[in-house]
């Protein structure tokens, strides 16, 4: 069966998001009442699994091993199927 | 009022992806059963503005003139009120 799964990453609280600090000061730059903003990633993995599990299963390694970082980073995912 | 925007930047169909590219065969090294990887990226912006309506007409030229490149990037939002 094929999945799409779809993974955010973003950043823990407290830990310093420059990206997000120096688009909010951009965006006010340009007039907007902006507070804060806080950037994060979507990673779509599409992928071949036997079942639900085996897919829940690998994406949550791939995301300890590879897309996110345990010091700083959550991380999310919704897995669908698809053809 | 107080609100929420999620907007999600992604690549338009038929552009490249080389961050995409590079973290599926990093995935495919480690093993996975990994077909394809497509990555964007999501702002959280927390914004002040009067009404629902106002919000829509920010978060919609924010992304036209800041955010994504209309040339090879598609957006979307969803707009949240919060406290």
């Amino acid at each position: 069966m094929r999945y799409r799964v779809k993974i955010e990453v973003s950043l823990k609280p407290g830990h310093s998001d420059p990206e997000g600090e120096t688009t909010a000061k951009s965006l006010k730059g340009l007039r907007y009442p902006v507070e804060t903003v806080k950037v994060s990633k979507v990673y779509e993995v599409f992928l071949h699994a036997k079942s639900l599990k085996e897919v829940q299963r690998h994406a949550d390694e791939m995301c300890r091993r590879l897309l996110a970082n345990p010091t700083k980073d959550n991380y999310r995912f919704n897995i669908e199927e698809v053809k």
